[in-house]
């Protein structure tokens, strides 16, 4: 199978894999649960791999005994080098004929392997959050990526613990909340499942499931959709922590970035960009801010956020390709498309000041 | 052993036992490691609770076949109905010889039962923080205790954790720290045993344990004491998270509690308390400004730190007791000792009112 890379997009909820040819036809795609290392441990990590990949290969009618020529995973957890090497050795212990050779990236540079070769913004809001600039000439700034016990801030996760919080605080009064919380609080039963604070206990710490307590961010957004003034508050805070994810690599990002057309590019992936009418109000304030600041007058013009039409397990299976020299033919066009556009210029003609 | 009662302390990080007999004199004590259930599990925490209370019976020349009278246990994490009742339910079970009688309460009430049998307020900051007022009526109201996912405000961990907060951030450029990161940094990477922000992720995370994780706030009161701003900027914030618990629970003081001579009276628990001075400035700036708020105003007149000097163990041993409408004498006067005294009034006149 020496013309087969597989790719997997590992995600803190869920998982997909594919196995593409090296012109770029894609040959078969699975899915899977969590295969962040952190928050699943390393066994069912790469049991879950190994599973998605070996099913491909099945659906795409090839044999599931003969090792693929790679395997480039792009997962969220996927940073440190000691874990990496520990998941790529047990790999090969365990799943022999899984694969020939093994990368791993970090989930922001999966995605962004999956949009361009030309660098950019990588903003994920998942489970979790992360951000990566990634510059022309390779070079990477992170801000970020380090997981709900130090960040993850505008993530679901966050967006849910924020206003799981909010109730706590407010029956305790240990803060005024900024809005009313029965809405909050009556959905937070329903969804947990429980009739008192007292009973959440078990699904922050014994039961603690970071998916499940994540995915009270969906209530929250049909809440703000349907009006109600805390969800929409949750939402605009992580509108605005997510553009500071922003502001923070900003100034090291490369020319070449900051005077295309569209602006400096900004991949957005995870699930919450969904709900990016309740992030706006948010995030574009903080970046509005950002564009009148010292620091980068200027030379930041505007931003254009972009999403994926492809899984980054793609990206995953390219950079898996070309770190043996190989290629693999992508369609950057196909695999990402503009969603918003902000132009700083215009909103200042808007103002009547000439730019 | 109809007449020896056993009390536990369970601590996030320690625990101890005493065994008493109904005139107050301590026959035996012993100590041990965490008896949170939350965080050891219910298995580990019935465990170390048997050992203790067994050896503290040998220790006695007690014969560790019969049971005791009572074993009161005052546990931090010891709130839940459900989570109480199965932990009597194991204990009872898997140690037939351990005691006839059980009764669990959360680490406040106990602190309070060793202090005194008229009420007032404990304000908890060892690895975690709870604050509870206690009526003289036999009221409760509460604020915080929920573990580190949903608070411990002011408390080691909470400590420890702003402060390593603060260093990512700084390094991801997410937030402006307040000040210099230089010492902090240098004691994290000592204390964590790490050379960069990624290898701290083993320890939010997969190898998570929070007695550890709150040492660190040690380190930061070394650092606060030898005159680092940051660190004292930490131990400040505390301080003001810790009156805020105060400030939530006063408006539901009963009278008795706000016309004594020595103002309300706040028992301090948890090794925290021993860097009060580094708390000082912002506890005592939050609890001035609620003193002059209109809710409060004129009712609110001083209040008193104490510190007991009795493990809390005692007061868990006076609770079961008296659960069986036995009595346990008390010396509520060598139980606990005024630290610190605050009156409003006085400062009044230092600024020229009459009050």
């Amino acid at each position: 199978m020496a013309s087969v890379f597989g790719g997997v997009e590992g995600g803190g909820t869920h998982s997909k894999a594919v196995l593409v040819a090296g012109d770029g036809t894609i040959l078969a795609e699975t899915e899977g649960p969590s295969t962040n290392h952190w928050l699943v441990g390393v066994d069912t990590c790469i049991q879950t791999i190994n599973e998605m990949i070996q099913r491909a290969k099945m659906e795409a009618g090839l044999d599931p005994n003969t090792p693929l020529r790679s395997l480039g995973m792009s997962l969220s957890g996927g940073d440190q080098k000691d874990a990496i090497d520990k998941l790529i050795a047990h790999m090969k212990d365990h799943f022999p004929s899984l694969s020939q050779h093994y990368l791993i990236a970090n989930d922001a540079i999966g995605a962004m392997a999956t949009a361009t070769d030309r660098g950019g913004m990588v903003l994920i809001s998942g489970t979790g959050s992360n951000c990566k600039l990634i510059n022309p000439d390779g070079s990477q700034v992170g801000c970020g990526g380090w997981g709900h016990m130090m960040g993850d801030e505008g993530s679901a996760f966050w967006i849910s613990h924020l206003a799981v919080k909010t109730v706590f605080d407010a029956h305790d009064k240990l803060a005024v909340p900024p809005h009313d919380v029965t809405y909050v609080t009556k959905a937070m039963q329903e969804y947990f499942q429980v009739s008192n604070l007292m009973a959440m206990l078990p699904y922050l710490y014994t039961n603690f499931q970071k998916p499940h307590f994540a995915g009270f961010c969906k209530k929250l957004a049909e809440g703000a959709e349907a009006g109600d003034a805390l969800c929409r508050h949750v939402f605009t805070q992580a509108g605005r922590m997510l553009a500071k994810h922003v502001q923070a690599v900003l100034p090291a990002a490369q020319e070449p970035l900051l005077t295309g057309d569209l602006g400096v590019p900004i991949l957005c992936v995870g699930s919450v960009w969904k709900s990016w009418e309740l992030l706006k109000p948010g995030f574009i304030e903080v970046l509005d801010k950002v564009a009148s600041s010292d620091e980068v007058k200027g030379r930041f013009r505007g931003y254009s956020l972009m999403m994926l039409q492809q899984s980054s397990a793609l990206g995953g299976a390219c950079l898996g390709a070309q770190s043996l020299g190989d290629v693999l033919t992508m369609d950057y066009a196909a695999n990402a498309a503009v969603f918003y556009h902000h132009c700083f210029s215009s909103k200042q003609k808007d103002l009547g000041i000439t730019s």
